[in-house]
């Protein structure tokens, strides 16, 4: 007998029937004997709606009344869900993140938990019942319904198993794992049983969309092994897992890239101390993204020029930002490019290996794609290159690593 | 400075730009010096989708989770609304059932208010800000989610304004008042200044759908001053009073019609002790409402005649019991009409008055409408004619009071 967390994107409860097929699934896992929490999204696309209802109101909203808003969509399908289980034979009762309660900050919209009540969920829980938990909402310390930020119903996951202490968090989700890389591009991309937590950190922050990072970095640290699974299929998924589960690492477990990028360089910058300040300070205050920044040598000694990636929504702001602070910064030209890639390789296997870093570069050189920016952590090699290049570049890479199925 | 509650049903919230326009009319009445506290309803439509939701996915759904999912219809206007109040330049919050709390008994899907905590509520609109409160909704003594009912915005409304000892309870509607009778059958039909409770509880009662009975009895019972008005009319409505506040009572307030009526008639029923026990208990235990009940002397002396009426959403069902309850008691035939209404005047001065009744079956005579059935009550003279004639009764009857503008 295990305890289970299991968590239900709003595509796997998008209509009666799929959530009728998540209780039908639910009753089996509980048929075999495991206690079982449930974790609900609201059904696909009533968020939007509600946040769209909250804009179009008020464009600049009180975040207390969005929370409000936004927190029904979930609570809708906890009942239906609870409904869906008892009219399959299972006892099951709804919970809304302030009946637990769910404790947060008062940061409302991005709210952060704080603890979870768990006394009677464990009681119910060992008496059979399966509670079916609001995800993405908490209780505000002044009484107030918050909510955690998009995707936050996989933190509530998480910080739930940590909680009650279940042997394993599943998220549903409508892919059946983490794989080596997007399917869609190579055709070669293989399923990978497990995955460790820093390379699932690393993979959610260059755009596979499988988890939420912050969902991640709690259940590392918390040390919940979760499994990201299929809601449409009934086979394993992939295990993250610490570091240590994995006994034989590969050197790369994924290659993953990122449309959502833009590339701006300053051309002719004063080469003097605090000249990346002035650039990144204004820019942090704009609360815009910066990924990598290079700083070439300086040629002529007294200015260099400096390169920097934005998310390529926010190029225009940021382009804004560097003019209105052209004065203190002082440089001769900007130049922005939002036709650019960024393609990453990633695996805690390269902290113990050399050369991981040089057959990128090799393998991108054979091709003929040229680097515009390299930046690297201690689990990932990322390059800048031509977007028109990325599916080339992404193929070439999962088969250089050895990755191909 | 009056301290007001004003409730706005799901017509007045149907969209974005109805729930602005209702923000714009709270603020003239908080900048003329008003306290007010808002109750809302779910935006049109949603309620019925929500149900449905719950209908579909378990017919013999929990009543727990039914309160859970319809619940949620109201949070998202009350947020919604304390957004536009806000962008109005109006200080308001919203408040769910459970926040504030509203303590309601534990009868899932028809709670009743057992208690309404005000001291915050208090606190905030001597403040200057307005509350925007969820209707329809409470919190049961197990920590969950209650409603109260269809139509239990007014309810609450109500309830709220008797907790606060408000001034005036207002039930903005998508009529301006309550009428004589029927405007679009009788033209000459007038708006009420004021109407006593009790003549508001017998029109509701047959059929004049402005004010939900729970909260017209609730309103009488706490001494609430309710006024009915429009929400898209900025113009006053009819006062809801007690009836020492009505100096010159006409004789009759209003004529209504209810088409919702279906007749049955059991004949040769053996005429003896218990017999009307028989036939009502059954139709009680299935929980079908009969509204007249005639018992014509018994012309043999062994065997009489009995005739009733039942919601016509009923009838089929009417006619299954007691097909199966024959053997017990005891009836000859059974004949079932449909097409029948039923006509009522109603006027707390026909206490004081003879003559009412009367006045009714001559002008009913005059048009060659027969009476079927003759029900009265101390305010109230009901008859049951052929459907054919509603229209007809109704305007004559509307001329004889004396009601015509």
């Amino acid at each position: 007998m295990a305890v289970v967390v299991k968590k239900f994107g709003g595509t796997s409860v998008a209509d009666l029937e799929r959530i009728q097929a998540v209780a039908a699934r639910v009753k089996r896992a509980v048929d075999a004997g495991d206690q079982v929490a449930l974790v609900v999204s609201a059904m696909a696309g009533v968020t939007n709606q509600l946040v769209d209802y909250c804009v179009k109101i008020s464009p600049l909203h009180d975040a207390r009344e969005y929370d409000t808003v936004v927190a029904t969509g979930e609570a809708v399908t906890s009942g239906l869900m609870a409904m869906a289980l008892q009219q399959a034979g299972v006892a099951a009762r709804s919970w809304l993140g302030w009946q637990i309660p769910i404790h947060t900050d008062d940061a409302h919209s991005r709210a952060r938990i704080l603890g979870i009540e768990t006394a009677e969920l464990r009681r119910r829980m060992a008496a059979g019942e399966v509670p079916v938990i609001a995800g993405f909402q908490g209780l505000g310390p002044d009484n107030r319904v918050t909510t955690l930020g998009r995707g936050g119903s996989d933190t509530t996951a998480v910080a739930v198993a940590a909680a009650l202490g279940a042997d394993r968090c599943d998220i549903y989700t409508d892919v059946d794992g983490v794989y080596t890389t997007d399917p869609r591009i190579v055709a070669k991309a293989r399923k990978l049983d497990k995955i460790t937590f820093e390379e699932m950190l690393e993979m959610a922050s260059v755009g596979a969309k499988v988890l939420q990072t912050r969902s991640v970095e709690l259940a590392m640290k918390q040390r919940v092994r979760l499994q990201v699974l299929s809601s449409f299929e009934d086979k394993p998924g992939t295990f993250v897992v610490p570091e240590e589960e994995i006994v034989e690492q590969e050197l790369i477990s994924g290659v993953t890239y990122s449309r959502d990028e833009a590339k701006v360089t300053l051309l002719r910058v004063a080469d003097r101390p605090g000249v990346a300040a002035g650039i990144f300070g204004p820019l942090a205050e704009a609360n815009i993204n910066v990924d990598m920044i290079v700083q070439n040598v300086s040629p002529q000694g007294d200015t260099t020029d400096m390169t920097f990636t934005v998310g390529r929504a926010d190029l225009e702001r940021a382009l804004s930002v560097i003019e209105a602070h052209r004065g203190e910064i002082g440089y001769g030209e900007v130049r922005a490019d939002a036709g650019v890639c960024k393609v990453s390789v990633i695996g805690v296997g390269m902290r113990s290996h050399a050369g991981i870093a040089s057959t990128m570069f090799r393998t991108l050189a054979e091709k003929g794609i040229n680097i515009q920016v390299i930046s690297t952590s201690e689990i990932k090699v990322s390059v800048l290159i031509d977007d028109a290049y990325t599916e080339l570049a992404v193929r070439a890479l999962h088969g250089a690593y050895g990755l191909d199925a």
